[in-house]
């Protein structure tokens, strides 16, 4: 594994899961594969979850993690080559990559999109630039169009809370927001469901919120909400706006809150949620308070799935020197 | 030691200041109990001495600290049950408290009162969720109405700097600022000077600035400044806005600043302050500039108490596991 | 080294490249020098290369970095002595600087001029107060005035890329920019090159752009650009503001901007900036892409200069105690 940006970076999502379930088992199994390595740990946008599970896998490996935070507007970064900087943006990336390169063995970042421009956006600029520029792997900790990470902890705890002898049956279900999120956790998590293949994947959405169909190929796509729904073992449940209109957030007729009633038409399924969850916007109360929640057995497995992926991110350097 | 929240939390005072001033000695004697451990230290308000002092503590028994500085903007925690969350909260302490409990082996956090709302600031709601939901135990950086490592580095600076063989007489004495600070530190010195019990124990204050009667009880409440610090041998200087007319600060007759001229009442009395202080207007300079001055030790030994708190905290896991 | 502020703080200058250069060769030759030391980094403003190369410095001499992000306006720190403290600052430096020097074996501090009033800045009251009252060797990660861990991470860069047997000429050239920067990097520069005195050194600027003459004494110093480039073998492209008139930014006739062209004057000479630079504003992007350019090596070579001025303020410390 070079770098990790997207489920194209893992060479088989059930090795990489059995490594995020091994470290599980046993955290401290490798903790001295990371002596004398650094992790830079650079946000550009905010982190809970991500930036403290990594910093915890980091540290189970022995490896150094150093935190950079810093705002979008703190450290404007010109990403377009051959312009004049003579407006607000303070520092080119290709000057600033190879310094991190410099620092750091391996370069893990966040960044949000804008929401206002699909193309830029969806070119993730930032992290080809990175990826050209700094000299070594680059770990996605969350990019405008993908999460891979979050995606890689959701299909383990589905699998670890998985005991039939069948494929489930898992839907992806768009719930309502109060402002426009990202498209990144449901483009990864289909993206990642579909490279898989152990698992009937659905997603339904009401009409005008389709994600980019790059990332849907071989999932089914139903508009309506209880029809998909029916005999679900899993629900993922999660806000996004509009990738069609860019951004927007176009009026929904009918209820997409997941609550208890609708959950009576799966196959007593399990509900999953990225976190932060709106409760009784996105999900009920007593759906995420009821045993069918898993949503802080995904958080707390970011912690294995980022040390699988942070070792294996080691043992590819190792190999080079 | 479960958690540490306020002096009730603390089986027997001067045990813990023995284990303290055992750590000021020896601050390495116990380097290896923390190890493995991790401690998260959230901030929802800034702070100095008491980030730098407890990161310094974990360290020197060998716990990883991780510092998760979020303003009370940067993450609004919703912390009542029930709600709709469709406005500015974006997150349950429900949904974070468990998942913070399987990042971390402690979580230590300090947040501050709105100071709008007495019933609501004195209910502790987030520490009360936190304990009950996270799972592991929690550790107070100052809450809105108590600061218990404060009070118990001001008690080990009283106890170090006392050689007579007589109780000292000790004076808690509001006084001026230039906008309406919380109760903590006065509320948590009292509760822990009380149940200590080695010390005469004095406050003074303007009426309209009496502090809620629970944390005061035992205390000697003089409203003359003058006749309180007669003969006093520790003044403790400090202001708070008032409890009564909630966050407000009615107006106050006199000069209420300590003073050489004030400080010549005294036995020669010690002069404290939980820093930051606004010199000049708190205390004199003179004072603040004087051999009297007690401050800087109290900040020092921020450390040993917490690091104190931290190993019989740590002995607490390690008995449950 | 008792504190390091100045090139006057260095013995001498090539012993300290010797030492920055055998930690580039070994970097983990001295991991022990450090062990149980802690170097507390205080940043009244931000920082990128100079805290991430600090934090890996002191990482690689075994210490605890511990780093403390404080923005000027989060913490308003009062310098003037006697002053009645009923503003907007919060603490005195007096009160704040032991309580640093008590919890921190070597502090190092970040903070930038107000570039309102010249005096102010250049009396580095900051700095000289935490030098009087820490009682701990202080570092400076850039003053008002000066950049000491960049000057000698300069001059590393130029004595590494040097392999002729002659004196080296090295241009300091004044650029153009959108906004007022300090003059502490060519301050500095100008500083450490005459007191290195292996090169022969020329600035030059427009007018009304001339630097203190304190530190440039013993420079060559021109206003025509392209006279000052002729044959130089390196040239530092740098903007600052007017010292004279203090923080102003005068009308420049003429185009300054460093491009291919001006460089044909040279002796192929190699490029320096010491980052973030504004790309076709102060340098054109062709020599930034060319093989000329040393930037990135003089950024990756902040952490051996930190490292021996490290290692040679914790032999200080051990030779104290």
């Amino acid at each position: 594994m070079k770098h990790f940006l997207s489920v194209e970076d893992a060479d088989n999502v059930d090795t990489l899961l059995d490594q995020a379930a091994a470290y599980k088992l046993a955290p401290l199994k490798d903790a001295a594969l990371g002596k004398g390595k650094r992790l830079g740990l650079l946000f550009l946008n905010p982190s809970l979850r991500t930036r403290l599970s990594t910093q915890v896998a980091a540290s189970q490996l022995g490896m150094q993690a150093i935190v950079f935070d810093v705002g979008k507007e703190g450290w404007a970064l010109e990403l377009e080559d051959g312009v004049v900087m003579n407006g607000s943006s303070v520092e080119h990336i290709r000057d600033a990559a190879p310094v991190l390169g410099s620092y750091f063995d391996i370069l893990a970042v966040r960044s949000f999109p804008s929401l206002q421009d699909a193309h830029q956006d969806y070119s993730e600029v930032l992290f080809q630039q990175l990826k050209a520029h700094s000299g070594v792997p680059l770990l996605s900790l969350e990019s405008a169009t993908l999460h891979p990470l979050q995606s890689l902890s959701d299909i383990l705890t589905i699998r670890e809370a998985w005991k039939e002898n069948r494929r489930p049956k898992v839907v992806l279900t768009w719930a309502p927001h109060v402002k426009p999120l990202p498209q990144c956790v449901a483009n990864s998590f289909a993206q990642w469901m579909i490279e898989w293949d152990a698992a009937d994947f659905t997603i339904t959405h009401p009409e005008g919120y389709a994600l980019k169909d790059s990332f849907t190929q071989g999932a089914q796509i139903i508009y309506d909400q209880e029809q998909a729904l029916h005999k679900a073992d899993f629900v993922y449940v999660k806000n996004w706006s509009s990738y069609e209109a860019y951004g927007s957030t176009p009026e929904v007729p009918g209820d997409w809150m997941l609550t208890e009633t609708k959950l009576r038409q799966t196959n007593q399924a399990k509900v999953m949620h990225c976190l932060p969850v709106r409760r009784n916007v996105e999900l009920s109360d007593s759906v995420l308070n009821s045993a069918s929640s898993l949503v802080t057995a995904q958080a707390a497995n970011r912690v294995w799935a980022a040390q699988a992926v942070l070792a294996n991110l080691l043992k590819s350097i190792a190999h080079k020197s």
